[in-house]
């Protein structure tokens, strides 16, 4: 059984042993014997579902001769009632594993469903695509993205290493965007873009000038977003990015941005309701 | 800088790492030469503030010379534009650490602020306890564990170790709830209690016959729960749980349970918006 | 091959790469083509046996072809000459595991053996268990602890965080007993018991008017602890604790005590004689 | 405050986990402010000490602002009452790490003191030295090695790795010591000696004609064994071997070996009594 | 003292421990008490130097009170004699450390050394820039890769996951060019760019419409590659790549590419003579 | 599939980790199902192959259905074309491993040729052996030593654990070598030898009567060298060290030592071609 590629094995070891402990005592003493009982997982409600691969590996880890059989595929929108797994195996091992498993497919459906919900209301008309951001949960970084990818919207950079974002501190530092955007050129490797923070249209002027590779719109009006579409033609990527909510998301995808950066795909998201039946 | 207790030194280590990855790249190449800078962590809405010694810690493990002063303590209840914390220091360490922080900072205020709401939700004549649930965000249980008791509410067991909750199917396998007390009994250690869960009057005679030390009431109507609550008598602590929502707090905390169990507290927490500005 | 549920697959690693080191290199220069051989692990002198799954476990780890057949099960008592395994398999991997095998299996042996010696040392119509300590190997934990149980003692709580345990100066801290126990009753989850260490009749007082959950009479002499489970009257678990030793076992378990504590069970047990012999 | 030489950072990290799991939780409910109390470790009867380093660093691990005074050396016979250390500062950390800190001290200072006494019984008039085997508590094996040397004798290799032993097994696959002796000499480092287990008198010769650096007679006579001390003529290092035991070693010692290795000095050594009392 | 960026701390135990294992017996054994000596880290030929803040750092494991006093500056090239480092500290650990110590500085300065020579033969009239590849040392990524900046070089994508790069397996697999920048376009986050390999003139212009931010010509004849350039007329960054070695610098730095990545600046580089000497 | 005994399967996570960090993005995003191609491992020049098991595993980490047949056996000298390795599985694993696969063979492989090369260099008439030294890449102490071994040289000790080497500043601090070696014979253990490292006619004959077991000539002159094992005359296995250059192996061979050490076969070996063509 393989780790899903956007899973670190590592932290599944990490977070079993932190809901398991020094063992799972009421199961160890009334399952004595090894069983094979049926469980199904199954939507409690309407979700687009998000990490189904990871009930076949947590469960093998636990017990490797738990079957799993996963009946849907990650980024299908499910109704109440959808069963998304069967499995059949030890009841103690299910019964130890149960939590965790879930705890997992319910936070990342919730984020697949959320990000679909922001990809929904989009213009259907507008090209805009929408991305996370780096408001992820500690821990779940490359699980979230994972999710968000899921529910039909894209990622932004995965860390600090991977993309080049000049903020507004940054541009004080060196004293210019344009210097900014020459000292991190002459630094970076040369597949990494550049990414520059503005919130005016003097900024977009000098951002352009620069050479910047994308443009995010920090926080702007939409009347000033529309004249920095208008003034950048096209020469970089531009992003919108600053207090994005879903009611926005139809009057942003209609100013002519590339990308839409929602923080709330991640860091708003609840958990939904999904739940495990074991039948002896 | 000694790590919280309600925190693993190595959790946080492992999530400084996949943000940053292989360096923070923008910041090495701009901010060449060590500053130092002022900067601000803010509240921007009303929230119940959890984690707040983290901070101190996280810019710690990037850089000792950063000086951090909390100014408030855990548990308070902020408004909009109240200073959580003013720091000084390098400011390149100051946007590396920057993202981890708040994303500590905003998860578990929201837990905290999420609980607090909970809480004020009990009927004022009530000694009914709001108490948590293992439906935490793998690899936070004691992180979300201690925002729920900085809201006010009241903690649940921490994993499958440290309790001993006999489930449906517990008692399925073991035949019967007495069976099923009296194995746990034998095995278990003597400070640990024993709690059955019951969704019939029948069970509850029995877990109470069966002498548990704690009872659940899984999803029962109110008025069985009130019956429940009747024959059991104080003969052991009683506990709600099941579909569990803010609006019906007050009328479960009127039944004369000692804890109503909450998963919301934690699977439908979301961040609390706290922003840091640093000043040149 | 999967690690006992007491044992954890990381701490088995450490203590191979602790014996083996860089290599065994007397192994590799001279065995160095794979043949199979058969080998015995035999009782040497009369021992309850622990630890034979970690036996399969172990030759697993260095070698998955190494067949281990068990032929005893723990907790049974063997005689000098009974053979507690056969294994076959490539005698190079056998040498290379054969002292960390038997390190575990002679120090668990051990630990279960005196447990059993203690246990039968209780006064047949006595309903008293005999439970053991924190006092364990640093490391062994889990380990000695699964032995205890294995040799027909029972444990006492695992650690720091599974049971709370109001000490003297704890008691002091509070500045009663009323006060602990109700400091802890508050901060605590609802699932762990609270017990009290008392020395004195009056601390037995306190404590059964404070609701103690369980009572440890520490270091009482003998007329003093039944007056005390005399006072306590089932209103609490009754341990007995301090200085046991097995000559006074018989007279502790007329005391009416629930449990007697034993710090000896682990940290006074010694290796028993197992050996291992390979056929060519 | 490092870590001792023979000890390793990493497993004094794990052994804390394995005993404060999710947090002391009683303590931390009734020591909510940082107080300054003292504390005493004291030997409760005779013993040759042996871990006082680790007091400081264990603690210090816990709260670094805890001070410890260590006031005797490792290897100084103790007698009942003679104060081991001095300890200062937050009550609350002190009870955290107590257990530890004495579960290291007390087992420690047990294979020093029975390692002690194996010293002790050896012909004043022989130059033979004590050593100590593999057979070590997994994953204690430079802890308890430092205790040996503590105790005044010696150590044998530490692991597979730096150290030839030719066993008979070895020879059965070799065909002969001769060609044992060769084949390693071949391809282990030249800073490692050979040594070969002898069990008859055509062994003695066979390993001295093969060059052997160290001959162990393994399980012979003493006659046996007086004539291979003979025979090998200080040709070799020579290391008496199996079934030692503490009342053997007069006579062993006057056998002309230099080195009597015994298993016993660490797996049948047993916790030195020693407390620590806390003044508030 | 602080781990350099470039380094991992992780990874220096780890590496510490390789060479220590269970101590360093001899000097154990014969630095019984602690001294102050002083010692001396000089080059002993001529070099670009690497990787001095390792110095501080490693001793800083070893021993905290070993102070390190750098007088040498990264990148700066040193002739035969001139002193790197002046240390002052206990001389057992100086000893322990000193060989780990100048591994690091040896193969670091090897490749800084290496990379100022392929740069010292870019044509002088050329922007054209030496770039690292992949080809590190495996545990040496982002210590290889600062000592090639070190030498004056730049650096390419760190790993598989901070750049994309379309090779012939991935275009043979999409189909076509097109197809596969498409494809990763739509996948990839917006601040990594797409490279894309091509080895004849039809690749270049089914590059260049595909929209490929970086083009590698890979293994082309010189004819070729500057027709190349021409084609792409800086619709793209452009990459020389393949068995390129010192003597052919100054001919490929003329036809036109921005960067030549070199396998040979990590995979060929060799140590560079540095010694330490202690000063009693 | 198992880990090489050279090799620490944690160390092998360690590098995949180092490369493909948060996953190969390019490969994932065009290799969308599985497939089944071919590919072939191939030596680019004359070489003597190393690490060729490294090859199973490593793929194996990555996919476990990656069938990989190794054609050519560690130590044989391979000629340009020969095949190493034929491999059958998943492009898209085939993809995400092939470059630490490669970093790790032709490193390997590397320092075996150059080893053999030191090897080839010996007086045919002379008994004395190539050996390696601690000069070795951090983190690759057993895998070089290993591929030293592959190229027909020895190996010196492992680390600082496994041999006492007194030198110059370890002699200094003793008071005089007869004081040095008596102090490590006290207190290593019996199957380490010891090594005394000297550079005057004088420490030959101190070393000799202090009855070192290994005598290391530190770059003395060809005729001191002669004269020094004249003096020891095989009272003590001949090390001779220090600015070991190919070149100068034949007169050296010539000197009558047991042992050259020559760091460069380590801190100078440069990685041999090899590459890896995949078929669709």
């Amino acid at each position: 059984m393989k780790c899903p590629h956007y899973a670190d094995p590592f932290f599944i070891d990490y977070v079993l042993k932190e809901d398991i402990g020094r063992g799972d005592i009421t199961t160890r003493l009334i399952f004595k014997e090894k069983k094979i009982w049926k469980a199904e997982i199954k939507a409690k409600e309407e979700l687009v579902l998000c990490g189904s691969e990871l009930v076949s590996y947590i469960f093998g880890k636990i017990d490797e001769t738990v079957e799993v059989k996963i009946l849907q595929v990650d980024g299908v929108r499910l109704r109440k009632g959808d069963i998304i797994a069967e499995i059949s195996g030890d009841p103690a091992s299910i019964l130890t594993g149960e939590r965790t498993v879930l705890n997992f497919l319910q936070r990342l459906s919730g984020v697949a469903t959320l990000s679909s919900e922001f990809v929904k209301a989009l213009d259907p008309s507008s090209d805009t695509r929408i991305a996370d951001t780096r408001k992820t949960t500690p821990g779940w970084r490359t699980l979230e993205k994972y999710a968000v990818r899921t529910g039909g919207a894209v990622n932004h950079r995965f860390g600090l290493d991977d993309g080049i974002m000049i903020k507004d501190n940054h541009i004080v530092m060196a004293g210019s965007i344009g210097k900014a955007v020459s000292d991190v050129r002459k630094g970076a490797h040369h597949l990494l873009k550049i990414e520059v923070e503005v919130s005016t249209i003097d900024q977009v002027y000098e951002a352009v000038s620069a050479g910047a590779d994308v443009i995010m719109l920090d926080n702007m009006p939409v009347e000033m977003m529309k004249e920095a579409v208008h003034i950048i033609n096209k020469k970089a990527v531009i992003e919108i990015s600053g207090g994005v909510t879903l009611s926005r998301i139809g009057e942003l995808s209609r100013v002519g941005a590339n990308i839409i950066s929602v923080g709330a795909l991640t860091h708003s998201a609840v958990a939904k309701d999904i739940n495990l039946t074991l039948y002896p």
